[in-house]
């Protein structure tokens, strides 16, 4: 399979996340680097351009330019990778779909509930795909715990525990700290933890357990002072089958680096995953001793198997987690067939609202909120 | 030191927590078992006391009698272990009380928060002594972090988080299994989930951060078919420094044994401690490694070392635990003096007022319910 | 069943192990301490009987007295309890055994080969019993993993690995550290970590395994200046069956409190087993997902059960592993019948001659030495 | 930076080791695939050539042609991979370096000591570098390992324990496992797990410890009838500063996948990692709490901070660790400097040395063996 051409916007110099996506784009030879606008600043766009080996031309000064020119390209890009502040994925996303290029757009889908609604009709409008960025779906033994709930394993689920620890945030960060600062700036990130890993959060409770949200109850708060925005967040979820989910999501949590977990307790057993340590899923059957399930290993399933580079016991960690997200993405891309773990717009939808009701319901006492 | 003299109430053939006393009274050598009232029924009673070698003259057939007879000899008993259901705690308490007999009662305290408040007349009333046995209190590690919380090496605290998930109960029980019934039968145990180990889980986190809750707000809940009280329990409590404690508890968490862990969440720094892995205390400071600090390590402090037997890396368990609880209510009824740490009837009124506000307020919606 | 009557010699003030049988003996309330020669400075001797409750026309000035006096009355020990250093063991053990008081003696069993075989012969021709306190075997785990071996859960054992690690003695230690003196002093104990610890992993892997060796080479070093004895030893053992086993006992491997660890790999399956977190045993049987049994689970099988206190979750330790060796040492002494998982003086033997032979090999280029 | 352009000889359909180097080669896009002689059957060769995006004609029949052509080339290779079967690695690395075309060569670097002081004296020739992918040498805490030792942080260092231990090859493989197949033959490996993972052991004990053994002695086995080579062995490095270091290795210990564990013992101090979670290292001071140094946090120092991708608690894995190698490889090449942490003939050297010393010294009984 040969690989499609791909642009960038943001993911500079300086920037994090960026350099992370370029190395999920490279891992599995799914996609060639060949245009970016990345960054607001022209001068520093075009050096990173340089040093990334994009040609001089097809670095642009910005995403306007760079839509319009691509797609008037015939080697333009196939797909544009959004890697900005969240309040800029809307109108990126929107000016290359609206040349039906497709987008891989990092997560939260936007900074606001209004431009997820607007970028979500413009995706249905556009012949491009659009791909969220929860690169956690894309860890093997997730896969695996999304089959095995599926196969009903469990039997059915009592309640759903969905925990992301951090604390990075734990005091107010340096005026150098470019990471830290847009996303304590509500402007330009929508929210505080709630969007920047809550969203993660209650993606991947929804993702292994096949059930959505009908309410929430949430409680949001911030514990550094002069912060405006949330570090830390419980949310109480209504789901679809009558069980909870429970969310607790928190930046300044001290000793946690990026202590993703995930819990799924049925009336017939249990599953536990944790991100840190992520090729073990732990099974617990009711009445029998757990089990320690590793990637790659002969108690692995298809779903896991499928995403799996090497063999059991030589780690995989989370930029494989993320490049399987952009590999599918090329496969959807090439065979214009898009499987149900493939998450695009509907999972930005759900997570948007959840973000703007987790804020509702936190400004009014933690009230239960409906979700549609 | 010469032993004391102790009695017992309940705990004959058959009961589990009657057994885990008489090994935590035995193992420091502060007390001999010479009289009891193991059982409600005579016949078992008898069978039980001669098991134990407990002189036949001081088996009784009710406590009743046992504490108007052991009050009369000159060597009666200087403490009775009362073992029985919860609902019988506080009239047998009240009965050797009223005759200055010492008391050392399982936890809760009562079945009923009129229960609580009569007991707690009754013990201000005596000269004998009231002790409650929370017994994971008596962990090395345990100590070790409440000294390490008045020490302020967290900083100001922000969150606590403690848990207590059990497994036990995930289906409905056998009908020979008595341990299980009498707990799911809100007459004799005045709740479930909450009552059992959401008042550990209350206790523990009030004991090691010397924080007391204003307010709370609970969702109880049952996950098994025809129970009829609690299996599962989410509290949030309000402290008094303005932080808040955040409490689950479950006995239908499959693939949970007797996972009770406690997390302190500060400005400064963090502990983490698991019940079932009790000798060893996790500490984060911010920005250093974590550390392990191990029970009789050179890094366990005076108040983990003050209830030490043996050196590092020989685990001391649960029983040892217990075991102290034993030796420092023996130190108090020996010296009258009674150090902080000695949990008894204010704690037994904290925790049953923690069951009766989260069940008021579960009914009520988790409304918040206000604590004096 | 009515408490045995206990002596103990050495074990005073200031001693360590003797505490911990003392608490060990407690535990059941199969023994009651009544008699005593404490230590070899009289003063001290009569100080710590007083301070345990012995009445002091029972607390001997040394072991001769003692053994004659308690032969003589009616209501004499049924047992002593050994707790000095190592090149007393022999002695003092055929002192009581000469009177056919029973012997329940720390390990190892003597300071020298030839006083092994000497008391070996003691024993022999008294009507007491002889009981070796390799205190590990106490553990429900390990008699779980012995009585697995001996299904055949592992099919043909392939190799087996038994460490035991401490750092206690990474420096020269303090002139008062008397545990650390009288070990480092070839006299008194006989040896290094080999006799010390070395013991223990060579008895846990025989133990369980149900082998013996026929042969071994040995590397005993040191790494303190100025230290006479071993305190880091590797030794390959051959076994009886044709696999080998390989044991790595230190007292410098800094980070290492008592990590005793075992493993056997067999053709079919392993087992893996570590004594600071003993309530686990890990099984991994070939093509399957490694599983974790934990003591009092349902997983947990009959010979674990035999020996356990409380539920699962609740950890028992060290002390509760070897109370139970005590337990049943009163067992042994009521019923005269004595089951295989006893250790007496084929252990003891088989332990002093491991340690012989390992010295013997070291001096000789780690030279392999049959074992008759 | 632009990319490198990289050959490839082994690695067709059907391989392993070879999808993993090109992954490790694409990661961090210091190379391109443009050339390969990617199987010893012409047809399976070109298939491959053609999944991978590679110019037909550039898809040689076999690698002298390839060689050759490359050579002529003005747009010729900078560097191959050799990722086939051990006995074919010194002629391929010949037949490039002869026309001074680098090499990054899987290890061990050949399969007998003869062919590896051929390709010795052939790269001492050539102005093409020689790499060899001992790939656990770039995990970023075994950086920081290597640097903490040459820091002083342990003292002297008193003994170091590095094993491997793997379960795949527990019984005899199914015909169509041609990883295992080729491994198995001693013709095509040089022998059993003492070349494939006891070269990975010996290289990372000596790697982060800056020793080198001086004498050796070793004994191999095998566990399943029929087998030719070894699948376990045990040696003892006597190491140029008086300490030993001790490897096992192994291919039949069930339960284990790719258990490669590192420790080092000192006289101050002591470090432990494992390639199963190798996020972490932890480091014992004497006398202190045991610390938990994680990639990428503020405890990393510079040596594991130069490798580091992502932050903390976001894993990095197997083929992030195998892809420094690479960018390490076309920096050297690029910059034409070579730091000392880039291994090549040196390490192949130490290596096969090593495998052939532990055959010789296994088949005279464990005998010393020196090595110059």
């Amino acid at each position: 399979m040969a690989a499609l051409k791909l642009g960038m916007v943001g993911g500079g110099q300086g920037a994090f996340i960026g350099g992370v996506h370029r190395m999920a784009a490279r891992l599995d030879g799914c996609f060639d680097l060949v245009a970016g606008a990345l960054s607001s600043d022209p001068e520093r766009a075009h050096a990173s351009a340089a040093e990334l080996g994009i040609d001089a031309e097809r670095s642009y000064a910005n995403f306007h330019d760079m839509a319009k020119a691509e797609a008037a390209r015939a080697d333009g890009i196939d797909a544009v990778s959004i890697v900005t502040p969240n309040h800029l994925h809307g109108p990126i996303a929107e000016a290359f779909l609206a040349h039906d290029i497709s987008v891989i757009c990092d997560k939260p889908m936007t900074a606001t509930w209004a431009q997820a609604q607007s970028l979500a009709a413009a995706a249905k409008a556009s012949q491009g795909h659009f791909f969220l960025t929860h690169n956690y779906t894309g860890y093997p033994m997730i896969r695996q715990a999304r089959q095995m709930v599926a196969d009903g394993v469990l039997g059915d689920i009592r309640f759903i525990e969905a925990n992301y620890l951090q604390d990075w945030l734990s005091e107010a960060p340096s005026a150098d700290n470019k990471q830290a600062l847009w996303r304590l700036d509500a402007a330009q990130s929508g929210g505080g933890a709630i969007g920047d890993i809550g969203t993660h959060a209650h993606n991947l409770a929804c993702f292994v357990s096949g059930r959505h949200a009908t309410a929430l109850s949430a409680t949001l708060s911030s514990h550094v002072p002069g912060r405006s925005v949330d570090d830390d967040a419980r949310v109480t979820l209504q789901l679809s089958c009558g069980a909870r989910a429970h969310i607790w999501v928190s930046q300044v949590a001290i000793g946690n680096e990026n202590n993703l977990t995930l819990a799924l307790y049925g009336s017939q057993g249990a599953l536990r995953w944790a991100q840190e340590n992520p090729n073990v899923l732990w099974l617990s059957e009711w009445g029998k001793a757990p089990q320690a399930i590793t990637r790659g290993s002969g108690a692995a399933n298809s779903a896991a198997a499928a995403v799996t580079r090497i063999p059991a016991g030589h780690p995989e960690g989370y930029l494989e987690a993320f490049a399987t997200l952009y590999r599918e993405a090329a496969d959807v891309i090439t065979s214009q067939h898009r499987p149900p773990h493939t998450l695009g717009v509907q999972a930005g939808l759900d997570g948007m609202r959840f973000v703007d009701a987790c804020q509702r319901s936190s400004r009014n006492g933690a009230a239960w909120i409906e979700l549609p």
